[in-house]
């Protein structure tokens, strides 16, 4: 497997076609452009052709509007499921790598984002190419952030091993690993977030990349509603919990006395 | 970044010498080895080498061994912080790509395995190599698996981009990629779980690679604790909540009959 960014993307403005501009940036790459290649594209140049750049007054207001429901909080910190079904930090609402004074919001649809980058590449390069849309995401339980995949099209986002068998020989019963996710984590590395080079190349992967451009998309990935052991935050949960017992037991301290 | 599995690795039993097994698998690598490469290295054949292996019928009391603290519970799914920090199902203990009737254990220190492997193989070849012990690991929030650190030396596990400013010239403020997760992220997609090649190289991130061995480790990255805003699942919290409520409402309900 092979990572690189693409040089010569250029500061995304509202309304720029992106295809072409990935497209250029790929035209112009010593590498060329394989069948089978995945691209990592940023969320935010999406959102930056997307015009859903707002101004930083109204970050709050923002995140308010972005969410979908509220998982906890912490101070200032407001961990929020987001209309995309992801579950983070201020509703993936981006202050950095924005012009000043601005914040940005996440692509309106970002498996539609890919699949319409995806028909567009693979019209221009006659090839089968695959995209990942990647965000910064904070994790339960573990400091700091990794990229994850938020849209995806023309490729497989898990390798469902169900079914297949180990080297033993024995099912590998409950392994799903999410490929998309860890191919925006491998992007990461090699776009890096000072640099200014939004999109990577993946080469090596071409098992993942369908001919079909409209597959399940990285809406298929959050795990949210019933299956989901972590809906509140412990601290909301507890006290949703002490709320149902008071009442439960201001009742049953009345009726002891009868 | 280029990243490749290393072929000819046999199946590991207690007692082999990891650090001479890789080597060799090195050695014989047409790539080459060079300063700055990190290898990403299979949890699983450093608990094998470490005769971490038990019968499998001890599998329920191995979890409960391993397991520091209970943080939720669903049917026989048990989400707990294990030796190391890690917060996950079963803790770590696993049933895949071991001999039939036996599970594996976590390695007992893999920071210090990675420590140990690092010293091995750079005095071998005479170059700085950074060292990733990876294993599979479930998230909060998404569905299926991605390969994560749980031992790293010879190298940053994190590129601390506070005090770095974007392409606006705008610190950075709150952005840690955790890159050593990055990185078993980015081994996992060449290794595959189904193949038997169970250790990966990555090469061209040699600014993560540092002179010092005993860096940091995969220990540096789970958040528990006091920071930790889902230290219970909802389930338990409410229940938890509940029982204080009760007490509570339950001593106001008699008072407010006196």
């Amino acid at each position: 497997m092979q990572v690189w960014a693409l040089d010569g993307i250029a500061e995304v403005a509202a309304g720029d076609d992106l295809a072409t501009i990935i497209g250029d940036a790929l035209a112009a790459d010593a590498e060329g452009v394989v069948d089978g290649d995945i691209l990592v594209v940023t969320s935010k140049i999406v959102s930056k052709a997307e015009g859903r750049q707002l101004a930083a007054s109204d970050r709050e207001d923002a995140i308010t509007a972005e969410t979908v429901r509220v998982v906890a909080v912490r101070g200032t910190t407001r961990i929020v499921e987001n209309r995309l079904g992801v579950v983070g930090a201020a509703a993936g609402v981006d202050a950095s790598n924005t012009p000043e004074g601005t914040i940005l919001l996440l692509p309106i649809d970002p498996d539609a984002s890919a699949r319409a980058l995806c028909a567009a590449l693979r019209e221009r390069f006659g090839v089968r190419l695959g995209i990942v849309v990647s965000d910064t995401l904070g994790r339960a339980w573990r400091i700091g952030q990794t990229d994850i995949a938020i849209g995806a099209a023309g490729m497989r986002v898990v390798d469902d091993l169900r079914g297949e068998t180990d080297a033993q020989g024995r099912p590998l019963v409950v392994t799903v690993p999410v490929v998309a996710d860890e191919i925006a984590s491998a992007g990461d590395l090699v776009k890096g977030k000072a640099t200014g080079r939004p999109v990577a190349v993946v080469r090596g992967l071409s098992r993942y990349v369908t001919d079909e451009i409209d597959t399940p998309g990285a809406r298929t990935l959050p795990r949210t509603g019933e299956h989901d052991m972590f809906r509140l935050g412990t601290d909301e949960a507890i006290g949703m919990g002490r709320q149902v017992g008071y009442a439960d037991g201001f009742a049953a301290g009345r009726a002891s006395r009868d």
